[in-house]
């Protein structure tokens, strides 16, 4: 890499010269100007932007820390990837680039996160995927490195988040399978500390109790949040004694192997079962039947991320005064034909029937 | 962030004795260690491992570009979080991270990537999505900073690369549609300037040379390498006069479009038309008949490129003696219904009539 001292040994001008032509300012002569700009091209010069050493470690980069693991990558429906461009837009107006650390799956978060803001290559971070105590929210707050996070934490006291409304889909759901004479209604829940794990279970808990129904702990299925979770979801749905009429999935993609296991038994969702899932993804649009589940924009999360972490970063507080709560971000009903089973109208004898072969 | 110095004076003792204790020295007692570690956690300590400013520019950490376009989210098949997974496995062993540089849509890649270089946060790069003309390469060779691209171009005389081989996909496509009685066969390519387009446009000309038969250029449908791209080329192929009896698909997520739009018409896959698609993708396993396709390794090809760009780096060269050579990555025929349709056994004249419909 040839720096601008190279450059100007090379044409044999001073440094002050090729640095006013390289930055367009007019006490150069176009015939030199022409010269160093060609030359750099050439020489494969690089400017100097980094200048951490001589600034306040300032780099204009913001990090987005995700997840690498094999069943992360296999069953990722691209959620960070979709966050990415509304952050983006938000970045590029104040020249910041966006680079995503992609935490390997046999490294402790935390210690991944440490080395990274020790490697000293960005200004500000957004962590993913938090745990119900989780150390990194700490350290960063102790590191004084500016950071929002995608999920709520019993550690995030006076950090911010934004979070997934995981109460309206909850809320939602069990009013949707209440109308429809449910009572048993199943639900899956995440195997690892993640945080909404415990938001959604607990939801799901104060929505039966309002309808008047009791929390059986032997409904919450717990599964990994991918489809070969879904298919063992169902599969334990399966053998349960009494078994739920319903089941309302976490993960997006629960509802692809979800399907294959039910219907490995003779079991129709939405005829048999009524399902609900998680976040409309495009692997599950092509499900039959439909599935019922709810829709958000990744590209709004994107901004709304990107213009609270930067309502947190000293040089551009004053530009996003109305940026800094935190927010409950919602999801929008899609209406599909897996929910369509009602109890209580015939079908009840029919599943049961069916179930008991 | 609190460095090492603000340590020293927090604790009232030098710094060489706060380095020796963080840095696991025998000769400071266990009780100034335990003191010193303590601090460094409440105090939010962050190692400085950038060092740039003082070393060789060194930053430990390697940059993988990639496109975040709305349409490479929408459709992204995670191919390169899946190769993710076998970059770090390779570079775990050499303390080197990895980050991921999404070049916006609307940002000439170019620019982009020269802004990111610019910013001195990696020592090497691994582009990908390589055009036909790609300046990237030479501004990478000039700025002398390795790197391995994923996919040949043009610009690439002196440079490294894997590509997938789709001459080989080609190949076997052709071969065993010919051998299946099919003459009119369509192929899809990409309409941008990415340069698999023409490697593979011109492995299906020569393929076709080889059985006899006449390359039509009325046979090549141009889309873009998504879903919709995918509808569209059904489109196209069923508006066709002298209608083609096959398709050989470019694009993983194309078989899904395809589908679609050939059902909408009555067109059954395997039965009406034989359909080759391209990558195996999570995504198109759930279609129906199930797609003829080519499978790989993503993280295989993680393990190679990372061991490849290893090799052009001095301080590893010598510990991958063999990695340096340009790869042609083979993928392996995943044999399903989509092309089982045969041309001339009575089928054809079924075809006809039922596209004269």
């Amino acid at each position: 890499m040839k720096g601008i001292r190279q450059l100007a040994e090379h044409l044999a001008i001073s440094i002050g010269t090729v640095s006013r032509a390289l930055n367009g300012k007019p006490d150069v002569n176009e015939e030199t100007r022409r010269r160093v700009l060609a030359a750099a091209e050439a020489l494969g010069y690089v400017a100097n932007q980094s200048g951490r050493s001589l600034r306040q470690g300032e780099t204009r980069v913001i990090g987005l820390m995700i997840e690498s693991s094999a069943e992360a990558v296999e069953n990722a429906d691209n959620f960070f990837l979709g966050v990415t461009s509304g952050l983006q837009s938000v970045f590029a107006r104040h020249k910041l680039d966006l680079v995503m650390l992609p935490c390997p799956s046999d490294e402790d978060p935390h210690e991944y996160l440490k080395r990274m803001v020790a490697r000293r290559i960005v200004d500000a971070m957004i962590i993913s995927n938090t745990q119900r105590i989780d150390r990194r929210i700490g350290f960063l707050s102790r590191a004084e490195i500016p950071f929002v996070a995608v999920g709520r934490s019993l550690s995030a006291s006076n950090s911010r988040w934004i979070d997934l409304d995981f109460e309206g889909v909850a809320d939602r759901a069990v009013e949707r399978l209440v109308a429809r004479g449910h009572r048993r209604i199943a639900i899956t829940a995440p195997l690892s500390e993640v945080n909404l794990g415990y938001v959604f279970v607990e939801s799901y808990r104060r929505a039966l109790e309002r309808h008047g129904i009791r929390f059986d702990p032997s409904l919450v299925i717990r599964v990994k949040s991918s489809e070969q979770g879904g298919y063992q979801a169902a599969h334990e749905l399966l053998l349960l004694p009494d078994r739920p009429t319903a089941i309302i999935l976490i993960y997006e993609l629960m509802a692809i192997g979800l399907y294959r296991r039910l219907m490995e038994s003779g079991v129709m969702p939405g005829r048999d079962l009524a399902v609900i899932g998680f976040r409309d993804a495009p692997r599950a649009r092509f499900l039959q039947p439909s599935l019922s589940c709810f829709r958000m924009s990744l590209y709004d999360l994107g901004i709304a991320l990107g213009q609270m972490l930067l309502a947190h970063m000293p040089a551009y507080r004053v530009l996003y005064p109305n940026a800094g709560r935190n927010i409950i971000w919602p999801l929008e009903l899609v209406s599909g034909e897996s929910d369509a089973f009602e109890v209580g109208r015939g079908d009840k004898e029919f599943a049961s029937e069916h179930w008991s072969k």
